[in-house]
């Protein structure tokens, strides 16, 4: 990388190939509280019409699908490019589990606390992630006050004898790290979040064979709008619950949807075997570490944030070693432990979201690194800019 | 309609104009348990590549939609279909409505019950419904043992004073009837389920205007597969909570459902509006009349049956007096108060869903209208052969 600010926003080969409109309002805030995955329109883009998919008026009037899974709303495409994606890819192994889609894999996440609670106490199941969780599972399993389970908070002082369920996100959400449980209990049961166990995000070091494990095509492919997930589970009452879930919550998951996320998949699948495609994941992952490679060189240029490190690991699918490139940027805010890093960055028109959300303290933030590629300038420009708190702040 | 059993099941000029496969094994059993739509696709493969909608692999990837709606993840085209066809068909105002839009209808009961249940309350607001009540409500209600709403059963008995939620369906799932609120409380909350409310089901006898208004595509234009449903909601902080409840449980809802949604709308009103096209709802209400004429005709020819009876009214769509045609006959056995008419039906391989689901009484069954042709014929030529309950059950 050359070493100029402006080098550091406009050279890069990779995400400025593309640029869409390079020139912002200046009063306009750059939205990076969500990980609204724009990044990867590109690579679409330039698939061109290979992923066309049609459907005429009589396609899909039924609730049921075509297949005999015990997911009985699963198109069996969907299934059958899901089983092949991580076998390519090697994330996941899929022989003997039992698949259930979600409507994204927030509605799963309810599905599984919903089959993983047990209906024969009196006080509902305890629920634990460890700080920094993912900002919505409290909200997920409190919204409606259900008598089933409880948000208990930080896994790390969790101290409860009995029941609970623990979520592991790996890499973790907002911060990227590799994780495994941390409650040392034996009455736990473990929902494994890996949305973001793909190779352009971290190294895929062994196929994932956990109990029950979630998954969503937003983090994957970046298309987030099709709202499509699915859950690889071993135990089979396990998967017919979380089915009833499904069932009860919204008959089902859209047809059009699975029909689709089954042909991206199929196409993701494709460029990684084909070598006269472009690689999905290798492209993907040039934009992350190109992205990743000018955040840190302006982080290290302003002596006021500090960013998490992570190591080198070998990878399976690259079979090469490789350091993390998360999805979000866990920043920190060097200096007293009131800082607020959220309002600070916020004046400076860069919306994140604050560590507090996610169990953590206000010298956090979560940023998005999934944005296009114009926001992306806007931002690093905007952060090189920021010195310290504005005085009286 | 002519007069012989043959005929009766044969002769429809509607009903046996696309015949896929007449003949099935005589030890299937026919699944008229849910309302699956599939009565529908005839029409829909008339229309040929009318609906026909394509996604490319860049399309849709963010959560967010492009519209400026209340309703973030709202489509604005299927916002402006949604607004076009009420027009049209005049079921329902939609000036100065809020759309929130659904993975069906089924998510959007709970969106609603989650923004009208109150939050200061020690207790959970009661929900019911007048019996015969749609049998999902008690468990939308209940399944995850929700402390801000619980099911309090059929509104006719419901006494507790102070707050509650009633479901108005109406027409009624699943008896047909059109209703009216049952509970005399001016602390009630009304939900109307108006998944019925079109020409080919019921007359139109004016536009809708209720506080909150559930209407589904399923049951429309039989698009089950697609769980795209949308309420009309006048107060804006409802249609916020309710926004905020999809937002939590489901982050939205999938785009391409969304649009193709839009597209077939889109399709229905045309045909409503030009006269060179074969309207939808006249073509629907055809073969829903034909059905229950030879429904009606083979409980007439047996004694053991009866079905609800409808009053003509005048129908401003089709500017004419018509009698309902619900999407479910509501069949009921004479005989003894525990005559299982389930049961029977089941012994003649048929599937129906008990009155007892309802919080009806096991005498009755409701049964799905909207299969395809060869279901409907086979359920018809099965219900002619029974005489009364098999002895010794």
């Amino acid at each position: 990388m050359c070493g100029t600010d402006g080098c550091l926003i406009k050279c890069s080969s990779v995400s400025c190939a593309t640029p869409e409109n390079d020139t912002k309002e200046p009063s306009t805030t750059i939205n990076l509280d969500h990980g609204d995955p724009t990044m990867y329109e590109s690579y679409w883009r330039k698939m061109g019409n290979k992923c066309d998919i049609t459907f005429n008026g009589d396609d899909s009037l039924s609730y049921f699908a075509n297949g005999k899974s015990l997911c009985w709303f699963l198109e069996s495409k969907l299934e059958e490019q899901i089983k092949r994606l991580h076998n390519v890819v090697e994330n996941a192994i899929v022989d003997d589990y039992y698949i259930v889609v979600g409507t994204g894999s927030s509605q799963l996440m309810q599905a599984a606390l919903y089959a993983l609670s047990p209906t024969d106490q009196l006080e509902p199941i305890s629920v634990v992630s460890a700080t920094p969780f993912y900002s919505s599972y409290p909200e997920v399993t409190d919204f409606v006050k259900s008598g089933l389970h409880k948000w208990a908070g930080d896994a790390r002082t969790f101290e409860k004898n009995g029941l609970y369920i623990e979520f592991v996100t790996s890499p973790n959400n907002p911060d990227g790290v590799i994780r495994e449980p941390v409650v040392n209990g034996n009455q736990g049961k473990l929902i494994y979040d890996l949305a973001y166990y793909w190779p352009q995000y971290t190294a895929i070091t062994s196929p994932a064979n956990r109990d029950v494990m979630l998954f969503t095509i937003s983090k994957c492919t970046g298309h987030a709008g099709s709202r499509i997930g699915w859950a690889l589970v071993k135990d089979k009452e396990v998967a017919r619950k979380m089915t009833k879930f499904m069932e009860i919550s919204t008959i089902g998951v859209s047809k059009e949807a699975q029909l689709r996320a089954a042909k991206i998949l199929e196409v993701v699948s494709d460029s990684c075997l084909d070598p006269k495609m472009e690689n999905f994941f290798e492209y993907s992952q040039s934009l992350m570490t190109d992205r990743w490679q000018r955040l840190r060189q302006v982080v290290m240029a302003n002596d006021f944030f500090v960013l998490q490190k992570y190591p080198l690991q070998y990878c399976l699918f690259t079979k090469d070693f490789c350091e993390s490139h998360p999805a979000f940027a866990w920043l920190i805010c060097k200096g007293r432990e009131e800082e607020d890093c959220q309002k600070l960055l916020k004046e400076h028109k860069i919306h994140t979201r604050s560590g507090r959300r996610f169990g953590s303290d206000l010298r956090n933030v979560r940023i998005s690194m999934l944005s296009r590629d114009e926001d992306f300038n806007i931002f690093l420009q905007r952060l090189m800019a920021i010195r310290g708190p504005t005085n009286g702040n």
